[in-house]
């Protein structure tokens, strides 16, 4: 039996019941809805997390880039919505590879991406569905109205090498809901259907539904993490996934020093309060500053007489953010408590880590 | 051939000149003033690198991860210190074993930290060099005071399995004269010799000479960053490493959308103003928001008229922090220019990133 306590520090590890919770939870509330559930792998990175979310009844998965399409391709994953725009040679000779083996969609933005990507599927002899990405208020991506999603979306059904599914957005904010229906009335009257409506974000899924969505992508969902928490979109019980660090300094007065900074949780400050994780053991700790080996917790707020962690004690931490968590390791640890103690279940790599390209 | 250019992005590049220029402008700073230099290999986590830092004359190298330090063992590093409190029988097992095949050198701020060590080295029959960490100001470990360090090195000397070193601090910063000075006095008197004192930070080597150090640690200088930059301790030409990175989209009004965000560049702030990066091919457009995978160039400061980065164009973006941004990446490649291209030289592997344990 190998006890969570005996893990070398820092290391991320998932209580499996609270995992198993949020998958069920997110699912039940999809269906619900009616609508279809694509998760986003990025916060786990794992395929035998992706499975577990196929067998509670998801459709498909989401990759954000083509790496981590493959890694979970390899692992037997069918239908996978990548919502990036793919542009340069290299990537569209992936993209084809993948297209023979895996259902891919595609988001694009522009008609220079949606070109390259139809050219390159024609000359390879595949198919791949294009959606069109909006901007839901997120100004990185995304067409602006719905006469440009209109214009781009005739293009695309024009094209060879590429069938026209719908339109994407992140994360599902109430107006477009009208820019959905706009668009979807301009392509009717074109003779261009409009089959998937793709929205995102943990805790949107009721957006996605009242706009008009088909489907609804979650990542963040199936940890949770301190910005989750904030949001109010779940609560610290439902957060499924810490890291375990070692107290290893109490020398400057005021503060405990964990083993685990910046390089163990990321800097990614999100809805950031004036703490960047929540300790478990000793919530009134706050983890304050980070370096890249060194995260500092304030003693601060803790109550006169209650006792300071002390070198070697080992915290549970909770992060700002779990998928730039997840990137930063390369093996996260499964447990139950059983018994007043947490046993170690599973050790899953993860493979999807680090896949930037 | 291959150039830079034809790199599948985003992808970490090294330019070689720059890098061997660092490396010799350092160790030639540091011999003048009669330092020992042992860099920091957190910038790089490369063993190739490292030979060329001690080929230029460093005395040894800093790791501040035991498996930063195993795997520059297993590359044949035979003088390794690790600034960092080492906790946990688990550690200590590592450490004794590293102790067996390298002259290890670990810096502790308390009496169980420095005890556990003793012990252990005991215990596997090895010897262990301990300095006394000291709190320069950063308030994240080290004893506060020049006793507290007298009183902690007085029991090092007395332990089995240990040797007392000194002191080391980080960064260096000039209060320490007085207080390394002191301890000096102090342990004189007590017939404890003080041998090694050791400071560190990227242009702080004058610092350490003037409070007494031995030796310093430097770890930014090899790369150099936008955070280094802003201090005023180098150039924009001394910025040896950027990562290569590909336009997307360019979708929303104001902005140009990059193939790199946080799981890329990092998070790290540092010394941001208001930027996260540097592009090179426009220093006017610089890169507001990150989100994953997303960097959003901002357009708000090119001058009217001049052309905006276009979708397939692949720019070279300086980052806040090349530690960081290396502990992010697998490969990087070294290149050279030559005629007007950047031509791959070499492609190296980052067998120390992610070593967090």
């Amino acid at each position: 039996m190998q006890r969570v306590a005996d893990l070398d520090t820092p290391v991320m590890v998932v209580d499996l019941d609270v995992l198993e919770g949020n998958i069920k939870r997110l699912q039940d509330d999809i269906d619900s809805l009616g609508l279809a559930s694509r998760p986003h792998i990025k916060t786990h990175k794992i395929p035998n997390i992706g499975q577990m979310q196929l067998k509670a009844g998801a459709t498909g998965i989401t990759c954000q880039k083509l790496g981590e399409a493959e890694v979970f391709a390899d692992a037997g994953f069918e239908d996978i919505l990548v919502p990036y725009n793919i542009v340069g040679p290299s990537k569209l000779e992936r993209l084809t590879r993948l297209a023979r083996r895996a259902h891919l969609t595609v988001a694009v933005d522009s008609e220079v991406t949606a070109r390259g990507v139809a050219e390159a599927s024609q000359e390879a002899g595949t198919n791949v569905d294009l959606l069109v990405e909006v901007d839901s208020g997120g100004h990185r991506a995304g067409v602006q109205t719905a006469q440009e999603a209109q214009t781009l979306a005739r293009k695309i059904a024009d094209f060879p090498g590429v069938t026209f599914g719908g339109f994407m957005c992140y994360p599902s904010r109430p107006p477009m809901g009208d820019l959905f229906a706009e668009a979807r009335d301009l392509l009717q009257r074109d003779g261009v259907p409009v089959t998937t409506v793709s929205g995102g974000g943990t805790g949107a899924q009721r957006v996605s539904k009242e706009t008009g969505c088909t489907e609804h992508r979650s990542g963040t969902y199936i940890y949770n993490d301190l910005s989750v928490l904030r949001s109010g979109k779940c609560t610290i019980d439902q957060c499924a996934m810490s890291v375990l660090v070692t107290v290893v300094s109490t020398s400057c007065p005021g503060y405990s020093t964990i083993d685990g900074g910046s390089k163990t949780f990321t800097s990614d400050a999100l809805r950031r309060d004036d703490s960047n994780g929540y300790v478990r053991e000793c919530p009134d700790v706050y983890l304050e500053r980070m370096n890249e080996e060194h995260g500092v917790l304030s003693l601060s707020k803790l109550p006169a007489g209650a006792p300071r962690p002390q070198v070697g004690e080992k915290l549970h931490v909770v992060p700002n953010h779990a998928c730039g968590t997840t990137n930063l390791h390369d093996v996260v640890y499964g447990y139950r408590r059983r018994g007043g103690e947490e046993v170690v279940e599973v050790e899953w790599p993860i493979p999807a880590r680090g896949k930037i390209r």
